[in-house]
């Protein structure tokens, strides 16, 4: 019998009959405001799933470890069951969001080199901002996960902003998490998708991403089906 | 003639005859809430600027490069005038105040290595939060100028938790400011009072800083002069 683990904001964990092994299910809400915010969109999930396991793939291919094991159904994959970091490490590129407003800044500045933050992950806390030194004393993650954990986004960064920019579309934030598999390995987790980063037509500069949620500019499902589609185009021609 | 540059929640900078020079006055006030709790307290001023002088002459006497000159008034000091870093660099050794509300812990734990914080200084966007990745990108200091005041931090926290030890109190937490001379050298500014630190009688807790106002425990002139009595104390012996 599989056993429902954990209901986040945008998916489901299930426990399968591998040990080892997750299912984790693709809802159609999306929430804003830490949850506060919440709504249904049909197909959003399926949407959501396809993106980021393309994203995922593409990682895998260019030798990035991951959670990600395979595709069940249009809105379930496997992955491999991790103990998750409770932090959050956001890439910036270009200056939007709340580090535009937190340092009176505005949006759409580009970066000389990516600033990168980390979050510890707490709803009852409202995910506050932490530093490495603050991490480290309260033995969240050691020096050496920390370095290891930045070393991938760094990498996932040169990756994906050309991946992005082919399919027409600027980078400019994205949010990545990271659990360790019973041998001990840290990898990527959770998801890639338009809900942890922001994507931006590079001609005209449209959302792209769960800032048309947000901020109420246009349909999620139909946005995120947009990146879906100039994701694939893009993949078919490297294939 | 004298100029007023700048009144802040605590002390006012005046310009003198000498260019390099500015005389820093502080007032009976206190803040809390960021500036949105104020009030009056005869005898604060000179009792923190008192408390401010015995600290900066302590670390000069131990190496330490500040900005002050001397004493002018029971209210005032001369001090070398610098190009401030927007920045307040926090040195935590025990869990306390926003530390413990943003990451849900009880006030009072030691930490094994102090935490080290660094704040935006802007009270337009309530002083956020900043880290080194951001500070840099923003070009508020560089990667050297961190190291340097990180590493003066260091020093003050060594020469002072044993300091207030001898005089009967925790060093729980600090903060310090610095700014640039005219021929580039980094030094330590602005104060070191109850106002910027929080002060545990080694034996029963007591605070003796301005948590006893911001808290509504105790009269605030009354404290800062009980610490100056003890400090006065502690340095004489030394002598």
């Amino acid at each position: 019998m599989e056993k429902l683990l954990y209901t986040g904001k945008a998916k489901q964990m299930w426990q399968t009959d591998d040990p080892d092994v997750l299912r984790v299910v693709y809802m159609d809400q999306a929430t804003a405001l830490n949850g506060k915010q919440k709504d249904h969109f049909t197909g959003k999930g399926a949407a959501a799933k396809a993106i980021s396991d393309l994203v995922f793939r593409y990682l895998i291919d260019h030798g990035i470890q991951t959670h990600f094991i395979k595709q069940v159904s249009p809105t379930a994959d496997l992955v491999k069951k991790c103990q998750m970091f409770p932090l959050e490490f956001v890439t910036r590129n270009v200056i939007a969001g709340h580090f535009a407003s937190r340092y009176g800044l505005d949006e759409g500045q580009v970066l000389d080199e990516p600033v990168e933050e980390t979050f510890y992950k707490s709803d009852q806390l409202d995910d506050p901002f932490i530093n490495e030194s603050a991490t480290i004393a309260l033995e969240i993650a050691s020096h050496a996960d920390l370095a290891k954990m930045w070393g991938l986004c760094r990498e996932v960064n040169g990756l994906l902003k050309p991946l992005f920019e082919k399919a027409g579309m600027r980078l400019v934030d994205f949010k990545l998490e990271f659990g360790r598999l019973s041998d001990g390995q840290i990898v990527l987790a959770d998801e890639f998708s338009p809900d942890n980063c922001r994507l931006w037509d590079l001609e005209t500069d449209q959302h792209l991403d769960k800032d048309v949620y947000r901020r109420k500019l246009a349909d999620l499902t139909q946005t995120y089906d947009e990146v879906l589609d100039r994701l694939q185009g893009v993949l078919t021609e490297e294939d």
